[in-house]
């Protein structure tokens, strides 16, 4: 028989202690034995679908064309809907609760260009219980359209525009710099911002990151290799994305950020000092004087600053 | 070449920092490469063998047929014996320590049919050491048994009846209701019992849930959906068990509770109080005198109560 | 299409709480879609390209003979050179950065054959970053050999001299025994030393441990099994290698020991006392005079000891 699609992306808050991920597996085995399905993820915070949104916007570009189950689901046993979200004319199908976690993948892959409840019980286990729709709902569904089932035939056709959308910070100008927000620390502490690399750009070479309890001076690098060892550096990162990443450290870490934190980029004068070596601002001993240069808007660290 | 058996699917307490789960992959792939290997879980606590049990048991009737390895094997190096075991006349087979971690799905798939003592030396590997048994026995009995080797050539019968059994506990009846155990407590805090969910059903509608340090009010639903935000309920899980489930919200914090920790569930008379929110104990403030109802023995909540 | 390699073997400290396991999978399911992908694990701690190398050596004997993907990589996006590296005469290549960490693996295949600096930038995916060679740089070479393409296509031949050498630390007799050092500690607390099993035999059977905080009297054993509950043992274990290992119990945790420690391994006279229960060294009470047997070096066991 000819696949439709051959390859199944999984990702999910199910975390891997328990037998979750192996069942959903299973029963894709069971229903259409040939397709492959590749892990993503499955250790998405729990509920945390604007991580789970994020993560799957971000892999989106390198999935492999197919089917994307993606589950990250507070709601599920409630009136939430499932739904199925063709993309490209049908080169993939993301399945999962509607939601919002679908939203960032579907943006990436150009919109969606059709949508339907999973409210067909033919395709579907049925189940004593119902708060394991991965197994139940959204497993069978990746399976059934895999073996060439129109995404018709799994509910009910409702239109793309009821779809919830996600929800992307937008970063704020300010009189003197910008306020992002971080959408990501990685496995190895760089942190991801929403900031537009372009702009930043725009704005110069050198900031002060501002947090709620520190401030940094940094440079922006075109080079990873440019930031020196245990510096905090502004490079673009493998998505293409504005990051604060430490050379051999954990920005996250030597700044004090956790995901979702809010930030301030100020734009420096380039030489007016050094990009510095770790540093935490001690209340009351900055007192260098604001000397702005032209073009940009420029302004030397804030003073005085507490932790 | 046609294969006997084309799934192994694949349960242990590894973990996944070590290689152990990769080598075990990688020597299935040299001798049976067409098999797909499907994990389960490796992260079932270290040498608890009630608890891969269960999880084996819970997942058994959605693995595809085929071989099932399951390591959970304190006693590896030591004279337990290796063991493999046919179920449903042939359709599965199920193999690893038999020190009763098996013993659950084999009663998930109707009992024994056949059961071997591996033994034979040509179907494992050499090693050095004998501590690696999912290396040097299983996954080669696993792989061999998917190549079509017959069961009987990889070391002699044994009785079925000389298989060690699982042990599960049992629930007690007592005069207010019923003393159960903790099965589960999954990722999402989800609390499994080991009560039947019919006999709970007759024994009424709300129940005080009795732990050592907690008493909370309960109330039995039939579906998720109707418990309430942050409320802890009596509802049948996605495997037809009873759970007391909270609505976003971790159970098992909730209530104090661990697996394997015994509670008491008290029906109460549906109409003396609203299902309370969280509530403990305190010791020695409970004087609400017992006030049975007719039919099911029913018991007032204790009171006053403070979080 | 014949592959030229069908199995992708694929160790990375990557973890698995991001996507970049994911995402790799992903980049060779649509370069190579036949190939399988095996995760050795991916939970080598970060950065420690030690402990990869010493996880990858220790795998390399049972991997799948194909392409092996190994990334530790504290050096990405700096100059250090991303290599393929062919053994065997072609049977195998083993793909990553040029830091030691392929060489234990590429040793116990018997030595590199050719080397190639990944340097074509036909096979390499174009990114906006340089921080996730893995995706953009190792997936699709190991890619590109599975589907035939020559090792030379993916950039300039390089000496296989000039590849980083991994190192080991070498045992060291002193002239009471010998100094050695923990090289991994399993998910089970089981204790891997750098230690020649045939030359520590010819030590003796009896040991003490001496770490920096406590002494303890150990037993070599021919077989785990006669290594008793809850007592700490020497035995070979299932890579061929001297290990401390504990029945049913942590030998780590009992001994205090983490990985990269080095410890004394003492012989005493077997007849001198009996394997003792967990001791540790106090500091100061050490009176006990030494007293050698003859032909091996032989201490007593410290006395008083206390926990």
């Amino acid at each position: 028989m000819a696949l439709r699609y051959d390859t199944i992306s999984f990702l999910s808050d199910y975390g891997r202690t328990d037998e979750f991920v192996g069942v959903v597996h299973s029963v894709i085995r069971q229903l259409a034995p040939q397709v492959r399905v590749i892990d993503i993820t499955h250790d998405i915070p729990q509920c945390d679908v604007r991580a789970g949104g994020l993560t799957l916007g971000r892999s989106a570009q390198y999935l492999a064309p197919g089917v994307v189950v993606a589950v990250v689901d507070p709601g599920v046993g409630t009136h939430r809907r499932a739904v199925a979200i063709e993309v490209d004319g049908g080169q993939s199908v993301l399945v999962g609760p509607d939601n919002g976690i679908l939203a960032a993948a579907v943006a990436v892959a150009g919109g969606a260009t059709r949508a339907v409840h999973l409210t067909n019980p033919d395709y579907q286990l049925a189940t004593a219980g119902s708060l394991f729709d991965g197994r139940d709902v959204f497993a069978p569904a990746a399976a059934h359209l895999c073996n060439g089932v129109p995404i018709l035939e799994l509910g009910e056709e409702i239109s793309t525009s009821s779809l919830l959308p996600g929800t992307l910070p937008i970063p704020e100008r300010t009189d003197d710099g910008m306020i992002v927000q971080v959408l990501w620390i990685d496995h190895f502490g760089n942190v991801q911002l929403n900031a537009d690399p372009g702009e930043v750009a725009e704005m110069g070479d050198v900031f002060e990151v501002r947090t709620d309890a520190r401030s940094r001076t940094v440079r922006r690098h075109d080079a990873f290799e440019e930031v020196g060892l245990g510096v905090v550096g502004l490079v673009l990162d493998s998505y293409g994305a504005l990051s604060l990443v430490c050379n051999q450290a954990s920005a996250a870490e030597e700044l004090g950020l956790n995901d979702g934190d809010s930030l301030t980029l100020v734009p420096l004068d380039p030489d007016s000092q050094e990009v510095s070596s770790p540093t935490q601002t001690t209340s009351g001993t900055n007192t260098a004087p604001e000397t702005p240069s032209e073009g940009t808007p420029v302004r030397l660290s804030t003073a005085p600053q507490k932790r």
